[in-house]
């Protein structure tokens, strides 16, 4: 009986470490993504971002964000008993009364991830003219404090101010995180894109939209391969455990639906953007594939594979109706990451009641409006305040010329663009 | 008793979606490496072909391909199936009679990767030439309908049309595809280079060749070295089982000699191309470790792990004298993946013999003929009604300016090219 | 029990394997790390030379140098031992016994992918004007024979030249590698570099210190990712066993606390580098997450996930002042090897005694100097045979127009550069 636990314990260990393995990978493909749909003036600038919010995210998690989510408590409380002895202690007590148990670590480090993937959402919608340590300031409030609250009123099961249960009140679900990660991170880019405002040249005077292209298309295939692989850990380790045959097969129906919802969105939105623009958009594509991930993130357990795939394809569509839809309402983001993760999050989220008996649609909007406003208001508040005290926007000149000097002093392709 | 069985049924689930995940990682690889190869002007669309061949494998094998190869269904049948009840009820009858068995999703997981690992083998040979949307209908039978029957015959242990069983009645082994996938997507891409012809520039008019340079050598790298990793997943993943200790060992036996094989390859294509051509050249030695693990995939868990070595060299020096040989005849190959895949394919079918006793010569060439013929000539057909119906070779203007453009109306590298 | 043991048998393997994929895909990372901080006329050269010190690595450990680490012999021995049988037999019953066993197939895989980290280590701090042959000759040597022997003494438990027993005489501990490999490694591009010189334009003839740009920042944000997510392999796999609950554990400490120290030596390079520079420099936060890699590989196990931050950071911080340092002493180090595996290896090797109660400062100090003299002195030698045998260093004519012509007959980017 104390080897099965053991072994146990030890496979849903390991699962959680491959697939935090995985999510943590998924900052790779933010960043190639976004550095490839940029302009080379602005790629060293972006990449320097999207590390630095990787690490401060982790940072900020361990010292602050994960005791607000989970434990109730603040300041480093709970990482100490990340040390050996307490933890097994503790948990070969759960163990043998039956519950599922696997290392507090490994689930601090699949928890970790997450954050930064919320933020390296921001960072892509605010490419290109955000200065940089404003928006590394903006990470440590949103990775310590906002993200980690709105985490304790959903996958914390804390009651949002004390009013209400998301989750007891409501029954609201989001599996692994369509609105709780990809919502929220699309609302506080958001918040940051209105107070920014578009790139110079973006939106003519005359009302018309110039595309700026990417400057790097191979660099953002590879993100979108990266974030679908990540992704099989993302949602995969969402199911938090392994070590039986039932959650085996969930876990294996997780992998095979996220796949299919890729796959889905990536074929609706080539479609849809060869009707609208007569020719095989690869960014669209891609996008849709996204879109098709994020649809799917908020249930992926059980819909079946035809379902997922037609979920996926669903978001595959509308991520392309979003971004010309923002377009017209010149919010400028420069890589679709708010119609990616946020329009198509609160699509995942209202699809779940479709296969989910545990969910009502009332449940999933008042959840989805919880997080938005929540995330919105607060991130808007902080960017407001590194506004008056920093500012948020470079120069009009450093625009022009280029954050990558400005802000990195060095170029990303230095032989390779004439000026 | 039922617990072992549980930890056995989760584990052996969780290595095929660890290896599955490998595996679809590799769609990144295939399109990296050909995106590298590749001039820049027609890099969006390899890439636009690369990624919509994943999604449309996924979706066609889900559809039909897998009911095909598997369930003597066709249209959808089996997927359903996929549902947590049934298949948990199903399985546990099994496991409780000592069956080795893991969830049936993550099956399919592991399966529908490998179809597109045949079908990015096409891509690469039809490249900078072919157009897009001809390119995708022909993926839609050959993932849906030219592979899995094909598969069916083989992995699916059902007669080649009523005559005759490659198995039972001959004995063929191809452990993990070397012909099943590799030759068979280079069949299917030989017949497409040959209705298609060579690249405008190829072939001189006085029978000279002409070198066309890949535009990103460093992708082409990254995209080999991806392969290389995701080869540990195919290879690996094709134990079928994990969970005791005969099998644990013949996976890290196969983990082991994959990585030797595309060892042995490298050093060999890059010494026999330094005595060759007098220089180090980066994409023969690229080849060559592609070839080794080409070469060791039809049986990587009996061979030593020096004979593994040797036998991935055999593959690297028969890459380069193919690829030197295909140019003879004119066939043109951008990518090198009908030598690689096709004719390498073949070298491993033949070596099984050398440390299989239950393999032969005769079988391993009455296979390979088999999925040769089925797969080049099924696959002519359907390109000439594709070439007759919509056409499959972009005009010679487009050509010339590139098919970026034409096709998808983006450059890759908008700001890194003169023109 | 039997299947219990099975069960734990086929489980460490598993984990063996994969620790093991991921340390392969750091061979990866080192070349696209390499590739993008070089200039674009030697990219084609340093892709070649990695990929090719891989297979090479792989080949010599299998045919010697695992024999000498851990064997007691020389050529071959033990090699054939990976032949099903007989590995299972001896490992069944030292698993009766209660050992902790795994395939010797897995272990073998996990061991020959730390040879490569090692020998990637050198050709950063060669690059731009080594030739590639020499370069190759030398990786024979060094993984078929320097770092074996260095290894036998610390890993392998072997004697120092029969002298002294670095474990059992000093108390020596180096969990997963910071100065077996990294210093290692560093020691032999140290020796490489004295004797090569450095680049011509690097230093001015005022003793000035000319920046030389790499050529493509993405690429090496790239490489720092996947060596980022290889290292949790590289460090997580060097538990050694992970089949029970309190294995298992420490496997999920080492992954949080080398996510955590990479995340500190992050930030720590990135606000010392705008001290000092006034500038968000991204290759220094590149850096500054490798060292902070390195300064826990000592020893990830033991310190909390706080103190792993802290030891990251002063990695990030020291690696910053070993960088300029360096080039104060004029040793032209184009991607700051020598600095983030040797200094900061050495950093990481003399942090182990605060937390793990059996070391010592003084064990540590004998341990980093019987490393360091044996490789420095034996690749002194080496280096020098080469240099006289067939020459080091390219051509003044080729290093300027470029080594990728020379050694390698073509360029990495064809369109992207004017000459």
């Amino acid at each position: 009986m104390n080897e099965i636990y053991e072994i146990q314990y030890a496979l849903d260990t390991f699962y959680f470490l491959v697939c935090g393995a995985l999510v943590m990978w998924m900052a790779a493909g933010f960043s190639m993504l976004e550095a490839g749909l940029v302009r080379s003036k602005n790629t060293t600038e972006i990449l320097t971002k999207n590390v630095a919010l990787f690490a401060i995210s982790c940072t900020m998690y361990l010292i602050c964000g994960y005791a607000i989510m989970y434990d109730g408590g603040f300041f480093l409380s709970g990482i100490e008993a990340f040390s050996q002895e307490e933890v097994l202690a503790s948990s070969a007590e759960e163990g043998f009364a039956g519950a599922s148990v696997y290392s507090a670590a490994s689930d601090f480090f699949f928890q970790v991830v997450f954050v930064a993937t919320a933020m390296s959402i921001v960072s892509g919608a605010v490419a290109e003219r955000m200065k940089l340590w404003a928006f590394l300031a903006f990470t440590v409030v949103m990775t310590g404090l906002i993200y980690p609250l709105e985490g304790s009123w959903t996958w914390g099961g804390q009651e949002v101010f004390g009013l209400f249960s998301l989750g007891d009140d409501f029954g609201f679900s989001d599996f692994a995180g369509s609105g709780i990660v990809h919502m929220a991170g699309a609302a506080a880019a958001l918040a940051g894109v209105l107070l920014l405002g578009a790139r110079k040249g973006k939106y003519g005077s005359n009302g018309q939209v110039n595309a700026i292209p990417g400057a790097n298309l191979p660099l953002a295939t590879l993100g979108t391969f990266i974030l679908w692989m990540g992704w099989f850990g993302f949602n995969g380790g969402s199911v938090l455990k392994l070590g039986d045959a039932s959650s085996a097969h969930s876990v294996a129906m997780v992998f095979l639906n996220t796949n299919a919802a890729a796959a889905g969105g990536l074929v609706a939105a080539l479609v849809l953007a060869r009707l609208l623009f007569g020719k095989a958009d690869l960014t669209m594509a891609l996008n849709g594939a996204l879109a098709g991930l994020v649809a799917i993130t908020a249930e992926p357990s059980t819909p079946t594979a035809l379902q997922a795939t037609l979920f996926g394809a669903l978001g595959g569509l509308l991520v392309v109706l979003s971004i010309l839809g923002l377009e017209k309402l010149k919010i400028d983001d420069p890589v679709g990451a708010i119609s990616v993760h946020g329009t198509v999050g609160l699509l995942g989220l209202l699809l779940v009641p479709i296969t989910n008996d545990g969910a009502t649609f009332v449940g999933q909007i008042v959840g989805a409006l919880t997080i938005f406003v929540w995330v919105f208001s607060a991130s808007l508040v902080v960017w407001m305040l590194i506004k008056v005290i920093f500012g948020i926007r470079v120069s009009e000149e450093e625009e022009f010329s280029g954050v990558d000097i400005a802000e990195c002093g060095m170029e990303a392709y230095p032989e390779f663009t004439s000026k």
